[in-house]
């Protein structure tokens, strides 16, 4: 019966019209990645399977994470809403139990009535579950990539003619409980990347000394994991013939772990990674403004569903103009660690408001107990860079900075009378697109 | 069928033993509701019934919330945890989308495995549901207490022989769209109390100002309309012969909708009504200290339940020396209002730890908008009552009040050496109490 049934199901194929081929979408999450990989200039990193993505699809050399925070920034991945619109305003696990609203749909959500099937392998770091219904949720050590892998292919087995989403979350390069995990117990077939701390570049927000080094090499080490994880998933959706069909988006949360780059608004910690790999399509770099608002819309293009009226974003797989500006929304990371802010940055400048700007600003458990920071501390450091310790912790309401002079947003323009029509500029974009995404901290401004 | 099986039940309990009394439970939570009631010595609010209620119950001269915030206190009273505890921080609705943790048991959990079906008319105001699992979520405006009364009544009259735990959630003194909604169509049968302005006692945290006084009749009106509320549902407790076997318990979540009050620990937000009617029990006062965090041992207790061992309360229905001092948490009223603070206060005096000092304190929607707090502004009154505005606007890290020499705690005695004494104590109290409840801000000592 089996057989008939086959045929009869070949039969009807072949007199009925060409079957589309399915949308299927993979999304790579890297977690805590800066732009320490080498197709985007990093002269140390090992990271050829990223590398290799990059040259067979498109290399975005400006996108932007809307917030640098793991949850919230994965909430706007996952809606194409910033923080303050989709209520992921800070982590989602333990005692910081942030959840995005309830009346807010996920692609998850959004894909389903289009008979997409959806997974997620590890990493997640979202609720509720209304707002983000996975089909599975997938558990894997997710430094252990090969068995991130097998799970991979365990689901593409799984896959029938439904078009799936994927989201693959890997917790490399993050911080674990000792260092980065190098010293875990992990299969052996995962490449051990060593790398020697006297030759690793010193990023421009941190200073210069021994345990940064030693800290950094810990952290490319992670990235070389990460790195062969994506290597290995490409390789099984090779092997399943999915690369056809599939569009593979690989990106992080938000920049690398360490004082001056998560949790701020800073380029360390927004600017990020971005490779879209579409089928059909040839190597290129992409120098266009993006931003993380804008994955769930071409996510919902590539699938051919309408995206909600609201989104702020766009396809980044569609021909309209590049905007001028992309944005940021941060309330907190661990929830005592509230210092809401907001963002605009152009090609040329970056304009931040610190909405509690009287607080000190927070350290997150991990950056605070990082060889890093204690090091900073207990030399009594007074830069971390070229940023000093001081104005780190304390800053202005108002940030302004020229990022093509001053990459290292150092210089604060916002007092600079000579920059006063760019501020001015910046600060009515940024008014604009906060009122137009319904931002509760507008109140603020009222009360002043 | 139906007779003979009547006659058999009737028989099989007559035969069996006899059957304990249920022990039911209904909690009366006013809303916004200070110590404007006329048992508590106020010479001018018509509250008969609550009078009534104390004068055959027990009185608590020194009850005290958790926190002067709805959600917030609403979870410590069903959870009887501080709200750094249960993980209410904030406000449960719209934006602000606070939620209890998920592994937290409120009261209808904690009472269902002993046969108690539960029930909320009107108000809940906290979530998720799966901490707060009441059988049954029965809708009606909580100004309408004649509305209330009718649902308690069709309650009650489907109650069969499991012991039921009902909350009542009146919305009355709470601030409407338009004053205290006293001007909104509501049954005739509920008496309009209207008082005149000219002879209303201005608490010590307000000026002495018409609109005020104006603002401060709107409430008192409001406390009748919600006193006239109980009476209806005590009525329909008594019709129903529920008296006997059912503890009613009357309290508030918070103080008075005014600045100075709601939202702060002062005592103006914090000291509130607390009567409990035990079955048998005569009209007494208890002069004892008293918290929120008491009320969830109290019905466990009442109700033959053991309580979770890491409650840091007390039944008020055992005979327990009582302590020596209540606690306070206070995180955030609106998302956009973050000001942790802790509280400890004793029968003299009165610590309040302000976490982010450096911060304005925040507005609540409702104060900003009242004509109390807008003609403050108006005006640019330096005082609010005993407070002036810059200290209530701007406060240090510690305050330390002698409740009995000053009342409207306005002289800061944290930096008096004479005090360094009582001042250490409290501190050292407080740090306990954060310690053992698990409080999630310590950290924030840690990085300082």
């Amino acid at each position: 019966m089996f057989r008939s049934l086959l045929a009869l199901s070949i039969g009807f194929l072949a007199a009925g019209p060409a079957l589309a081929a399915p949308r299927n979408v993979v999304l790579l999450i890297a977690d805590d990645l800066g732009m320490e990989v080498g197709c985007y200039g990093d002269k140390v990193a090992k990271t050829p399977n990223i590398d290799k993505l990059a040259a067979s699809g498109t290399r975005y050399a400006n996108g932007f994470a809307s917030v640098a925070s793991c949850s919230p920034s994965r909430a706007t991945i996952l809606t194409g809403m910033p923080t303050h619109m989709c209520g992921q305003y800070g982590l989602a696990h333990a005692d910081h139990n942030a959840s995005s609203f309830k009346k807010v749909k996920g692609l998850p959500a959004l894909l389903a009535p289009a008979g997409y099937r959806s997974a997620v392998i590890s990493k997640l770091h979202v609720q509720p579950k209304e707002v983000y219904p996975f089909d599975e949720e997938i558990a894997a050590n997710g430094k252990n990539v090969a068995l991130i892998a097998e799970k991979t292919r365990d689901f593409l087995d799984r896959t029938g003619e439904k078009p799936f989403f994927l989201l693959v979350g890997f917790t490399d390069p993050h911080r674990a409980a000792k260092g980065f995990g190098n010293d875990a117990k992990l299969p052996d077939s995962i490449p051990v990347v060593k790398f020697d701390p006297k030759t690793i570049p010193v990023p421009n927000h941190l200073p210069d000394s021994p345990d940064v080094r030693a800290d950094l090499a810990g952290y490319y080490q992670s990235v070389a994991r990460l790195d062969h994880g994506v290597g290995l998933v490409m390789k099984a959706l090779e092997d399943a013939k999915r690369l056809d069909d599939t569009l593979v988006i690989f990106l992080s949360d938000n920049g690398m772990p360490f004082p001056g780059a998560k949790t701020t608004l800073y380029d360390a910690g927004v600017h990020l990674p971005l490779i879209i790999q579409k089928p059909g399509q040839k190597g290129a770099v992409n120098e266009a403004l993006a931003s993380w608002t804008d994955l769930a819309p071409t996510i919902l293009d590539w699938a051919g569903v309408k995206p909600p009226a609201n989104l702020p974003g766009r396809s980044l797989l569609s021909e309209s103009p590049p905007p001028l500006a992309v944005y940021g929304s941060h309330q907190y990371h661990e929830v005592t660690m509230y210092y809401p802010m907001r963002m605009v940055r152009t090609r040329t400048h970056k304009y931040i408001l610190n909405l509690a700007h009287d607080l000190e600003y927070p350290h997150a458990a991990d950056l605070w107990g990082s060889d890093s920071w204690q090091g900073i501390l207990k030399r009594g450091d007074a830069m971390m860079g070229q940023r000093s310790v001081k104005d780190f912790l304390k800053r202005p309401k108002e940030e302004l900075y020229d990022v093509i002079a001053d990459p290292a947003e150092v210089k604060n323009l916002a007092a600079d009378p000579a920059q006063a029509k760019v501020l001015n500029e910046l600060r009515a974009k940024l008014a604009a697109w906060r009122k137009v995404t319904n931002d509760p901290w507008l109140i603020k401004d009222m009360h002043e």
